[in-house]
């Protein structure tokens, strides 16, 4: 039998090319119980970008009270910067959860930064401890310093298509908070389905709601999770939106495939295999992601939840 | 925290209903390896039943050398009837492989049947042991006959988008088939991406094709399996092309999470939590078949690959 891979069908209503922004060594990991060592966080960064992903988001300066697992950010990105990676081709974000972070990141030498919002009350309230107001308050000096400093600065927007606790999320609601974070100064929005929930026909009023608002799709980028396995479907309406930025995770890392808190980051192979069967270009190899995951599979204990992986690895 | 459910946001360009055909008790089963008793498969039928799908397709009466799961079907349909499922108001179609299975059927009183062909060569040999102008000779009484005794008849075609030996398969040599069976007089032809491989793109062609042929979408059905993760992107496409039965598996039934050669059915729980986002009408009642695949789910030893089951179930 011969390997399977997708049958090439272009649909020229698609962009040709899209940019697939890795988050695993951050997003991922962060979400993964088992506590990676730094050796194997190296190469994982190391063997994304070798793969051909054109961004690696590869960790986060957070205090290590909240995410032991990334306690080791600067570490990192020290050990990274010595294999002549921080400085290479690929941009290698960290997440600064606030000034503190910010500051870590601009000694680290990182040239692209993520700060972390939310479009909902609650989350907000829950995640970072503080009201809305509160949070554009705390997030202003690290965009416009992160700036000033000529780094490139995204945003993450959390819970833009249902909150756990409240429920429904108004689609203007996520537009305001989207467009306050972008006229702060950041470069980029990424637009987050945190607990999965959103449908295409949601994920296409969100998109029409920020394009009459004036946001063009090139400001956006949409995270989508796989918790009720609507992502792939949701890419699609986006890309049919204008949206040519998705986030995805390496192997689905940080949903783990047996848990019903599942956070289900979408798998990066399943991304990809999406995108090759429409020829819309990446620059990934495919199988050299899934080689990844099943590598790091082997370090979590446990099968990776992305169906590709699964179908794929040897 | 709230029981998550999608924010219902209509997509305009959609069908308001569409038709779940249910396959678990049939090609699901018929992919499990641990035996399921027949009681079990009677307990099954009447659950999906009463959960509102529409059509739920009971068994099949092929040869038990080569099905052994569904040996028991002449009795299960049998217990069906005296249960009063065979003549209430839902279709519980089986699968006829020959004149001889038809035979069985009629004996048995149903009243839809469903006939099984192989779009490439290849697996009609292995499959059927037959090269495709034979499928077509042993197809055709049953369809006639079938016909003849007032059932509906609905014709699969296997491969439609991709062989494992063979490779791509071409949309003509598709449409081709899939008109040839119609031509013969089957009521409805499900086209199944039988090894899950099929992308948006293809999946738009495929019925662009059909429909420059002379086919109406309401004529066809999309047998989506989600080994590559993209039932539900290619059934969105589907819905966009004006197709509006879509068939599935309660709890991904047939599609072992662990393995590499999962088949993987696209799960009636994730195309249902699609649906309803959308606002598309089904009629199904979700938590009653994640409650039913999580009752199955106990019975076969594992849990269910259905993203939707484990992300829902108590």
């Amino acid at each position: 039998m011969r390997s399977p891979t997708p049958q090439v069908v272009r649909d020229p209503s698609l962009p040709e090319a899209v940019t697939i922004w890795e988050v695993g060594p951050r997003d991922g990991l962060q979400n993964e119980s088992v506590t990676v060592p730094l050796e194997v966080k190296a190469e994982l960064v190391g063997r994304l970008v070798a793969s051909g992903l054109p961004v690696v988001e590869a960790t986060s300066f957070v205090h290590p009270r909240w995410v032991p697992q990334l306690a080791d950010a600067a570490e990192l990105v020290a050990r990274l910067a010595a294999d002549g990676l921080l400085a290479g081709e690929t941009p290698l974000p960290v997440l600064v959860p606030n000034e503190r972070g910010l500051d870590r990141a601009l000694r680290a030498g990182v040239t692209h930064v993520a700060v972390f919002l939310s479009a909902t009350e609650t989350f907000a309230r829950r995640n970072l401890n503080r009201g809305l107001d509160e949070q554009y308050a705390m997030a202003d000096p690290v965009v416009t310093r992160a700036k000033a400093a000529g780094l490139h600065v995204r945003a993450y927007l959390s819970m833009c298509f249902g909150d756990p606790w409240e429920g429904d999320v108004p689609v203007d609601q996520v537009v305001t908070a989207g467009r306050r974070l972008l006229a702060m100064g950041a470069d980029q929005l990424s637009l987050g389905d945190t607990i999965g929930v959103g449908t295409v026909g949601h994920v296409s009023a969100l998109l029409r709601a920020f394009a009459e608002g004036g946001t063009a799709p090139g400001e956006l980028a949409m995270h989508f999770h796989d918790t009720y396995s609507q992502a792939l479907a949701n890419t699609v309406a986006a890309m049919h939106a204008g949206v040519t930025t998705f986030d995805a995770s390496a192997g689905g890392l940080g949903g783990c495939p047996y848990a019903h808190s599942a956070t289900g980051n979408l798998a990066t192979e399943d991304l990809v295999w999406l995108l090759d069967g429409l020829g819309v270009h990446t620059g990934v190899d495919l199988a050299a992601v899934v080689d990844t995951s099943s590598w790091l599979a082997g370090h979590l204990g446990r099968p990776s939840p992305s169906r590709v992986v699964r179908a794929l690895a040897d």
